[in-house]
């Protein structure tokens, strides 16, 4: 565990409200924040045909609250994309934007509402705290879990020339509010409860391990790893279950909590490309990767790795200290089978000719590379690669 | 562990930075944190006498922020010189209210910040969610680990004329920044170190067993128990560890966050009447009461001290699961002793035939007591008290 004589900081939303039926009470909080009178209600379109953008609107009039709302997000949006939908929204005032989806939908919310207060543009926002105004204040609802972008100052757009997936990180991107709600996780379809279940798993992970780990993020990073590992099997087999879609949704946010502190590492960094030039889903392109860079990184992450499998129920063997940390990435991979996530890039057409201007890119994001617990060479990115390559795959 | 099926909610403390030295990183903070030009400094004598007030003031002053500082804040502060403090600041205008000392100047920090921009006057917003608008915004800086107010909604009032200590619960009363710095509490005393160390344990612990635990205030609760059982003794003997006091004032923030979500129960109950009548320190008030209440609530508590006992490195007796609960209750007893806490409240001029009046005004106080896992009666009350009494010391 990092020691608390570090240096380091912590931030996050600014309030959570959560447990089955939370949406219930999204009005009574709203007045308590403050005086909303017109929120713009950012929705996937999952939830307007489940009637849940309804819902809301709903109850917001029931507290003097008029709201619009607006769909049709893209999925892992680009930022053209969103600076079409900034200019749907127009320069109409509302008090609050309230997002509700995956962490596409979260993500374009949280740049709306720094787009209407700043003169910028979303390219010239890429970076970190380029944003110098506060945005419209937003409140966070997330469907999946998930990208725990709830509760990180980050937002990830794709450059759709460059072929690039990138990171957008500010403190005018956490929002007032997140509502915790699991019974709207539980029609989510199997391979997207796998693919951003491991994504949150790797949030949590890739910040236990980082450069930058702190006490905090620690903390928040094992208690994810410890509700998601006790879950994401059952979520995956049983969509209903609400104890597990309620453990994988606070898991899920405790890992965005983790990497606000500390950030990921590798995995992330090799998962853009992919994204990038592949349409690879984020949670997808993380979850093949993650063995692979783990057992990279043993030999510098082996203690800490221990303390892992402790949170995630993997019993010591008495004599052989070391075999927990192999476990470990043992278990991730047998995860990602039984989750039936293709070890398989070639199945998203991804060719051997790829790899290497695939790990030039990968090499390139150095905001989270730095945060990697051993240095990697692009050789090194294009070994990892080519390991989920069929013809290559490791045993 | 609470369940993440149920309905929680979590706010604190929007950003924290902490490390030795951190206070030097707290010009840039506040610069990155709106356009502050005039601050108010209230600091403990202590830290005015060490020149800490100077250093921030002129940390300050380079970033283009002047600055007043007020001093003279006593202990555990009673509403009307709370009231006082709020005439001698007047009506000049401050951008941020930066607190920094024990939870007495944090406390009134706090409510200096409120009072400025709402009419009401301290003993009107006594009770929960009273203050209606947001205060100036504040900076907290803890000396003492602690009361953990630096990441609570709470503030603590004497009022003189009734003997009564009470509490006054707000959003409006958690600050924008927390800087933990370890360097300041270097040169807290013995008594001060062992007292407030045992208040911040009762947090952690009272608010893992109360009724409104739930998953987020359990995570953080148990941390603060971690990272207090292991360096309270140590801190208390050798002050000038830096990882141990880091640990403290970090377990202490952490016991403040739990409380945050959950609140305090019967202990602190228990507590408030032995402050307000007979000036005990908070700390030591805490400390003498738990492992005897505790023990009363053994019962129904079985369970979770088990997972305490284990965050406090308590190791399971094969055979006998219930032994850990048990020992945990020792152990508390037995660092009051290390930490030399007198069990007697007769030291504090308290007499057998007080112990009937305090219990009825600890039974009054509703808030905590419903927040114990098993209900009490006056008579239980008083049976608790009794045993602080040397005749009828507990063995
Ligand atoms: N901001 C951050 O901190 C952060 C962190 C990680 C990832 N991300 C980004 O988030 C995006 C990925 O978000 P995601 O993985 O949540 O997926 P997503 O938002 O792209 O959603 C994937 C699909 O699931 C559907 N869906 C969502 N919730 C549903 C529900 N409850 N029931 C049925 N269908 C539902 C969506 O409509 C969509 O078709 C990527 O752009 C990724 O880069 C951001
Ligand atoms: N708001 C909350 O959530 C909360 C929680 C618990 C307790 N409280 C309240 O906080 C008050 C008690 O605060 P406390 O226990 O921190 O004690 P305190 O603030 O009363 O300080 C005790 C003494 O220690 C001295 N001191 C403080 N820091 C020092 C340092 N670094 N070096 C040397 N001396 C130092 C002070 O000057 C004072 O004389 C009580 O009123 C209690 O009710 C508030
Ligand atoms: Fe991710
Ligand atoms: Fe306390």
């Amino acid at each position: 565990m990092s020691e608390p004589t570090g240096n380091y900081q912590f931030q996050t939303a600014g309030k959570i409200i959560a447990g089955p039926h939370a949406i219930q009470r999204l009005g009574h909080a709203l007045t308590g924040a403050g005086q909303a009178s017109r929120a713009l209600i950012v929705a996937s379109d999952t939830m307007r045909k489940r009637g849940v953008t309804d819902e809301i609107a709903a109850l917001l009039a029931q507290r003097g609250i008029a709201s619009e709302a607006i769909g049709g997000v893209m999925r892992e949006p680009t930022a053209d994309h969103i600076e079409q939908l900034a200019d749907r929204v127009g320069k109409e005032h509302f008090d609050v934007y309230i997002g509700i989806g995956g962490g596409s939908v979260l993500d374009a919310t949280k740049l709306l509402s720094v787009l209407r207060t700043n003169r910028l543009g979303v390219r010239e926002m890429i970076g970190t705290e380029l944003i110098t105004g506060e945005g419209i204040p937003t409140v966070l609802i997330p469907t999946t879990s998930g990208t725990g972008s709830e509760a990180t100052p980050n937002a990830i757009v794709t450059l759709a020339e460059e072929k690039l997936k990138i990171g957008i990180v500010s403190r005018h991107l956490l929002p007032r509010l997140v509502v915790l709600d699991p019974v709207l996780t539980l029609g989510l379809p199997k391979p997207i409860t796998a693919a951003t279940g491991m994504d949150a798993f790797t949030h949590a992970l890739e910040s236990y391990i980082s450069n930058k780990a702190n006490p905090i993020s620690d903390m928040l990073a094992l208690e994810s790893i410890r509700l998601i590992s006790r879950s994401i099997v059952p979520a995956f087999h049983n969509g209903s279950s609400l104890e597990d879609r309620s453990a994988m949704l606070l898991g899920s946010m405790l890992g965005g909590m983790a990497l606000a502190g500390s950030g990921t590492a590798a995995v992330h960094a090799m998962a853009y490309p992919l994204g990038g030039r592949f349409n690879i889903p984020h949670g997808a392109a993380n979850a093949m990767l993650l063995p692979h860079v783990m057992a990279f990184n043993l030999d510098r992450i082996r203690d800490k790795l221990e303390i892992v499998a402790a949170a995630m129920g993997i019993a010591k063997e008495p004599g052989r200290p070391a075999a927990a940390a192999e476990r470990v990435i043992e278990r991730i991979a047998e995860w990602t089978e039984e989750l039936e996530i293709p070890q398989d890039l070639t199945a998203y057409g991804v060719q051997a000719a790829d790899i290497p201007s695939l790990s030039a890119a990968a090499f390139n994001v150095r905001r989270l590379m730095d945060n990697n617990p051993k240095p990697v060479s692009t050789g090194q990115i294009e070994a990892v690669y080519r390991k989920l390559l069929p013809r290559e795959a490791i045993k």
